[in-house]
């Protein structure tokens, strides 16, 4: 089969033909892949920066967002059939641990990532562990069952609490917080605020539904806030932008007793007045992790199928296969959103 | 001033003219009344039903939902001025029970209600407590201004889960159970299935956002709910109709684990299989009453003056003051969403 | 092995010799069992009522409540592994509703019962899913270990709200009442006030920790914990008497906004009064089943080993296997709390 | 009367001859205080330290934790009555902000405090507003009602979740750390593990019912409390110290998912590893600041009413009013919990 590889240190992918997995253990099934989705961690992969040096192990193939369809099961599954449409989680649960025992897979002990610590999703076919799998209606857009786990990612960090009725400040416009936009604008958000310094950025935030997209280095963010917020500040901040300044002036602009919900990824320690931002307000400051399995899928797919968030801006390129370059390339000059590969 | 006064037992109202209140207690305000809408409970007081001739003590002025102006103070005021723009909660809690002290008004142990205990709001004044107005902006919509206590309800009986990407049922399409049914939609609830027998309402119902109308004499309801549920179930229970029969096909069509809010209030007691509905489910039932103050109040504002929902098909008729027996009628007949009366 | 046996159809239970599982599935294990104890349900099958007359399907061994050690697993097993100390939720959940998938297997939609669906643990060995098995620490007591799922129940139906601080009502004495009696305790609830009518229970009651044993046939419950209760109400009603007069008492005792956890299983259906009893006091009502998998097993393992929570007076009986039948005589004759057997 | 007064900017208190306060508000209680305890506050205002010098406007009477009787009320009043026990909230909130008219005044935008904004209570009298005070049963001991304002802050952060069953660490031992050790216990947490360094403490917390005291000075936090819970780590932290190392241990030895309820105040900014410490744990970190009104005084208040919670050991110095300075003396010098000044 055709597969996107690293295979070996240094920077780039190559496509190459590997052997089709024909080793399932009982639990696993293979899936034929029919679209993938890149996400920054495939970059990250393929710049081969500091992270991706200590924590990948090549010759691997890379990508891990995908769907596809069940052809071939393992001697003791039974929670997937072939034939089934799916989707698939990409953090493998060790089962065991006492988060796993008590319905907190998210938060494994012993995680083992898809793409990351194992064969990955740039391919034609991938053998996948049954408990990791999301079966989805024959009927459900393809497009949009190959971006379930980046959007899963936003439905986490969105459902900490219920947006309905309050203002809503997003930090980073990045693929998944302009599907933070898209979830808040269709759960009833009062208004959704946005900072972003990317134009092209900046335009998809807009496209997905944001009221008012504020840019750092042009705004004093928190005083903006409270003015578009009644002089009372945000009620519940997103944070998606992995950026120090971005989170405390999130912080500065939610009101005394708000919400912060943390996705976004730090380069390093961050530092910032605790007393001031989090202690005396009496936030509440939820770190975020994954996707609940899978509460958050059923969520996700209910949406989608539904039709109940719109999330057509988001996907900014669907591409063949062989074209796989062009999207990475795209996504490193920040010229994209998310970008699906077509395989099957 | 003018007024639509309960002049002695018996059936019917009047329009009189009575003096303008001025007598304001310390903490009492003087609310010039701009619009008023009427309210089931007007139609009992006004037909003279066993529960009014139990609750209302006449002469007394009826109507209890408005919005005005404060145009006086009483010397001990704080929480509102003269000019602000108001609406009312319509219960006044004491302020000095266990539930007062913890933030939780509206189950007051003491309460007493506008237009029930007390002089009500078909009127061109009203005098009521600062403890229970509520500030809206100049240019709030002024007809949601004075529907904002029944779409309370329907927000604290919709707010006790997050219904976004959730199945939800409403039994019952009155003016409540639209609004329901409209919030639902504006919060994105994966499907809306409402259950009603009458068909002005059932009509009422797809114009505020459901996505199935019911008529449980024509249709089996907890089979119909499976079905288009992917024979799972409605996650929610919204109950707005204070039918038996409705509750109990509410609870079947829910699945294991789901949640009742319940807001209908009953004829007299109900016969139900508590193990099968409620315990062997795993169900949450929430009993549902008044308005939390003012958390529903603050997201019914946003709500509306961010146009995220939509009421438009839910007031029927704007009537002059004059006209208000019109408005009476049809809505004895059944043929009315929500009436306003232009009273300024 | 030996195992206490539902031979056929009809009153009574006999002791047999009968062959040790040796057939196990891919994902079961094999469990020596050390310690059983007896429960209601139990009770019900030895009886043969009307519930066991459709549920059990004879030749079958009985009881579910167990403790013991894995001796062998099945080729696909890697929860657990021979030699490990272990109880067992008697639950089985399918793994593939949407219940099961989304951490909520309590209320999966298909449950299949050990001593009900399936050979239970009156016996020398059982096998049983890897699934439903909980480990605990090699020196555990014993005893303890072997009430750990009815033990589960009391802790799910106690832990719907922190009990700390608050007014505790427990309708009905028996075991699980006990339980909870203890639970409350031990977890800081303020007044813990049990209703309970049959003697030998009121006095377990006692012991267990209740401030105060009410008796309904000699004293009005609702006023009677106004008056205990500073003249508010309790907090928080536990039912576990499964009798409708208890629960509308419980109900009428509990203040405005107050939350009702119900575990008791009534013999019909229920008639009350919803309006007053549930709606307008804005009450919170749950419907308990089973054990959450496994949070309230973590609760309750951590609670014992800790020495927190005081079961001593509630296992009344320690007897031989041989000496079975006097525990069931004593449970009928409601002169027992839990009775447990010795096996090894 | 007699008062303990910082009369000019620089070190220490004077006691004084002041006038008794006559000028009572429309909603101001006179009260005539029994007993006083000593905050770190008082000792900051003493020390004139940097935060004194920004905040206090000498003169000024000092003290804010008291109990005392209602002599004399304001000509509004109606929440307390001459006669009335109390205690009160030290946070006079302004009422009308949306955090106050959304029954979250312990997070009011403009937060009066009593003895730093206004006349405190080391003094024979005090007028308070209604709004703040709290009404204790005749015969609740007067001791613990003059500290009842720092056990709620203890009880607050106790309370962001159920600790019954939990592994609870506790970083600091101070008075306040103390009393949330007392209440660990008595609501039935699993293993309570205390780190901190002064003797003095050391020797309280295990008084107040730690398990384990860890000196970080001694011990590695982050490896001892892995150990002692089975190697998954705290499920919960209470952080008490206001010291960074100490929080960042805290954070290390939560297990993934737990929940850190943080109430010391940091000497500035901190640096730390949010990625690894919070965002991929998936932690829960929650603000702490005063006392949720009045929620966190109903339980405070049933807790020692009912005897469920021990603090004998934790108040070490009661002294007459006359004494003050020992107490003072005794608190800089570290040897000292909670110091009561009995004033009447």
């Amino acid at each position: 089969m055709k597969a996107i590889v690293k295979e070996k240190p240094g920077k780039g992918f190559k496509m190459r033909d590997v052997p089709v997995p024909d080793d399932l253990a009982p639990n696993e099934a293979l899936v034929k892949i029919n679209k993938a989705s890149i996400c920054g961690t495939d970059l990250h992969i393929y710049e081969w920066n500091e992270w991706a040096q200590q924590n990948i192990k090549p010759p691997q193939i890379a990508g891990h967002e995908f769907t596809g369809k069940v052809i071939k099961t393992g001697s003791n599954v039974s929670l997937v059939s072939t034939g089934d449409v799916v989707t698939s989680e990409t953090h493998i649960p060790c089962r065991k641990c006492i988060q796993c025992k008590t319905g907190r897979m998210h938060v494994c002990k012993n995680l083992e990532i898809l793409g990351v610590h194992r064969d990955g999703a740039f391919a034609e076919y991938i053998k996948v562990p049954e408990t990791v799998l999301w079966k989805l209606p024959e009927d459900f857009p393809k497009k949009y069952a190959s971006i379930m786990e980046p959007f899963g990612n936003a439905i986490h960090t969105c459902f900490v609490e219920n947006l309905a009725g309050k203002n809503v400040l997003i930090t980073g416009a990045g693929p998944i917080g302009c599907m933070a936009t898209a979830i808040a604008k269709a759960t009833g958000a009062a208004k959704i605020i946005v900072t972003e310094i990317m134009e092209y950025r900046k335009k998809l935030a807009k496209q997905s539904g944001a009221d008012y997209v504020l840019d750092p280095t042009e705004t004093d963010i928190t005083s903006s806030v409270k003015q578009l917020t009644n002089d009372n500040g945000a009620d519940i901040l997103l944070e998606m932008s992995g950026n120090e300044n971005a989170l405390i002036q999130g912080l500065e602009s939610l009101t005394n007793g708000g919400t912060a919900s943390i996705l976004g990824v730090f380069p390093g320690k961050i530092t910032f007045d605790i007393n001031s931002l989090v202690i005396f307000k009496g936030i509440k400051l939820y770190g975020i992790t994954g996707r609940k399995m899978f509460e958050t899928w059923q969520i996700a797919t209910e949406l989608i199928k539904n039709k109940r968030v719109d999330l057509s801006s988001i996907i900014t390129h669907e591409l063949k296969f062989e074209d796989w370059e062009k999207g990475i390339k795209n996504m490193l000059d920040g010229k994209a959103g998310k970008v699906v590969l077509d395989i099957e």
